[in-house]
This record gives C-alpha cells, sequence and structure tokens, in this order.
C-alpha cells in the first residue's frame, strides 16, 4: 500500500473529531421537548425519515438537521406544537454548531508523523461554514495542503476531486468511518481506503453487508494505527 | 488589463443567473403569511436584523434565510404564530431552493467567447449543494476550470483562493454585481475588478460609498461589455 499513495485523505466528523455524539444529546432533547405528543422512538423514526427526505434538497449539516427537526415536531404535533418549541429546537440547532471541536485520539500526533511523507487532505461532507469553523478550530488546518467541502460523497464527487487534486486513484488512501461514504466509493474507483469504525454512526451512513473483500482495504481500530500501515 | 490577467472570476448569484428577485419574491409571500402580527417593513426590518445576526454561525444561503424567517416570525408574533405559518415557511423556503435557474442576458455567449483566452472560474459564497445544483442546472459547468464555494468573500478568502490557484493577484480579474464582496477585497490585494450592477441587491451587500477610484476597476452594464474589455 505505502509505495504507491501520494495523497492520504481524511474524513473529518468522527474520523478527525467528535461529531455524532453531539447530534445524538441533540437529538435527546428534541424528543424530550415533544414528550406531550409522541415517545422518543416513534419521533425519531420520523425524525430519520424526514431527514433523508430532505438530504436532495438540504444536503448534510446542522442547518439542514434543525429543518429536518422542526417539520417534525409540526407533523407529530399535527400542527399543534407551540412556537416556544419550535424557538427551543432553533436554539438547540446553534448550541449544536457552537460545540467544542474535540479530536479524537492521536489524531495530532498521526498526522504530524505522516505529513512528511504524504500531502494530507481533508475529504468531508457536511455544511460548508460548519467544518471550515470546525477546522480552524481543530488547530489542525496546517497539516492539510487541501480542504475538500463536498456536497456528498459517491464515486462522481470521489473521481472529481482526484482530477482537481491530478492524481490517479490508485495513489489516494482515504480515511474514514463511514463504509458507505469513505470506503465503498474510493474502493470502486480503485482507490485505498481504511476504515476506522467510530462508537455511534448515523442510519443513514451503514450499510447492510459491512463485509468487504479488497486487498486495497483495510479496517483499524484507532488513527494511529495507521502508521503501521504506512511507515 | 487583457495583458496581464489569466483567470477571470465569475460571481454566479446576479451576476450568471437571476437570484435576488426570488428571495424579495420569498420574502413578500413570508410578509403576506405575518400581516395577521406585522405590517411588511417593520417585519422586513426584523427579518434583515436577525439574518445578519445569523451570518455568522449560518452563513449564507436560503436554508440560513428559512431559519432566520421562522425566528423573525415566532419574534414578531410574540410567540404566537401558528405551526401551520412555520410549516408554510418551511415550505417556502422549499420552493425558492427548487426554483429555476434562469441566465441573466448574453452570459453563455460571453463565456463562450473568453474561454479560449482565459481560465475561467465561478467565485461564489453561499449554501454548497445550492450553489452546485444551481451550476449544474445553468448549463453553465463545462465552462469554468474550477468552482469555488466561498463560505464568505473578504480579503483573506480572495487570498486562499488565488493560492490554490496558484497565481498573482494582478493575474486575476473578478466579475460580480455586489460592490462589498466581489470588487473592493480583490482591488484591496491588488486584483482588478469589474462590477455589473444588478437592479436588485440586498442590503446587507450595499457600501456606503460607492465611488471607488482605482485604475484596476470598471463598471459596465451588461456581462458581454467585458468582451470590450478583455478582447
Amino acid at each position: 500500500m505505502k509505495d504507491k499513495i501520494k495523497i492520504v485523505g481524511f474524513d473529518a466528523d468522527d474520523t478527525l473529531w467528535v461529531n455524532e455524539t453531539y447530534y445524538r444529546q441533540t437529538e435527546d432533547l428534541f424528543y424530550e421537548l415533544l414528550t406531550g405528543f409522541i415517545d422518543p422512538e416513534s419521533c425519531g423514526k420520523k425524525l430519520l425519515e424526514l431527514e433523508i427526505k430532505n438530504i436532495e434538497l438540504y444536503g448534510f449539516g446542522a442547518k439542514s438537521f434543525v429543518l429536518s427537526m422542526i417539520e417534525t415536531a409540526i407533523e407529530v404535533s399535527q400542527g399543534k406544537v407551540p412556537a416556544e418549541i419550535i424557538q427551543r429546537i432553533i436554539d438547540l440547532g446553534k448550541e449544536q454548531i457552537l460545540k467544542p471541536v474535540i479530536l479524537l485520539d492521536d489524531v495530532q500526533q498521526t498526522l504530524e508523523e505522516l505529513k512528511h511523507d504524504y500531502r494530507l487532505i481533508v475529504a468531508t461532507k457536511g455544511d460548508l461554514l460548519d467544518q471550515e469553523r470546525k477546522l480552524n478550530l481543530s488547530g489542525l488546518a496546517a497539516y492539510f495542503h487541501h480542504i475538500e467541502i463536498m456536497s456528498d460523497k459517491k464515486e462522481k464527487n470521489y473521481l472529481d476531486l482526484l482530477q482537481h487534486l491530478d492524481i490517479k486513484p490508485q495513489e489516494f488512501l482515504m480515511i474514514g468511518n463511514s463504509l458507505k461514504s469513505d470506503i465503498l466509493p474510493v474502493l470502486t474507483i480503485g482507490g485505498y481506503a481504511v476504515h476506522i469504525p467510530y462508537h455511534t454512526t448515523w442510519i443513514h451512513e451503514l450499510v447492510e453487508d459491512e463485509n468487504i473483500d479488497n486487498p486495497k482495504f483495510k479496517t483499524i481500530e484507532k488513527v494511529k494505527d495507521i502508521l503501521g500501515l504506512l511507515q
């Protein structure tokens, strides 16, 4: 693997720093706001349904999440949710946007070691401003040669990225926590991919078959384990 | 001007295609929804105030706009706005996102002529997914060597862009409808800038002093007038 790779791409949320945990916390507070109308489990199902339905229109990220929570609140209350709860949902969203950026274990040291031998990039989806803010707060920006904030992470998006970076798929390694977004599309186009599972994954990012039989694929437990593969 | 310039950057909204007009239409429908609580003029003032306050957190684009409309509705109704009006605001936002992309006069022909002598790029702020969608719908994507969707358009953002493009400011010309976002920061860093006023400008994009005395600056009426300056 290590002989060919020129550029190593990192996913950001739940690969470099904590993210999904914050979403789950916000969701729990959201379900609480609506306990007068619906139980948490059914509320979560409706929210997920609307989030997925709205992805095409809204894309990923905190603002999309807030808009889907508001729509869920209106729907599950059959239009009876009071404005003060809607305002509380908006405030939950603002609080979520302003959460601190907490790096996962050994991220900085790993980037520090890798930067000598590879060009490092971030390839993340989500909201443009949110991801820029998190990257600035993370203190990691200087490690990266390029930051790509993508509207989605499908084969086509990766092909565009590699064309932009002027490298071949077999010179690219992607590292991330989502099999669906970080691993499978990269393997499909002929790149390398390393999966670092995070303890919490958004249902929409799960794939049915987690068995991947591909010599260009590895699973590791912690980000620093990448050093054993690449050095 | 034409001897030195290598890359010509185009703003997108209200430079390549209609945008602000749609926002105004949505705003008018929004004011109508709230006539039971507040007059349109006062409502518009409150909306603008909240939009500007929320920019730091939300950035630019349709989702930010919808979230600020919802917050405005709650505030001007003192928490009495019914959920069905909130839902209507969400629907207005979805309708706005799906508006057709209408090119301004002679945009395509102008790009067609310029592409032989310059590398053309789009440099736009706004929502990542919205701008990608509009660019795809516009049919113009193939004219552009690079698309930069920026979280803001200040000097720092342009310097980052030029570094990424590997050119000097004096090799860059920016064309756009906003003195604040497309012209002044580019002139400040030493680039060329051409202003094409659009009949409708968001108040937040207006600048107090519109007199710019800089040999690297020109104002034109229509996008095709750029050909007279560059050819």
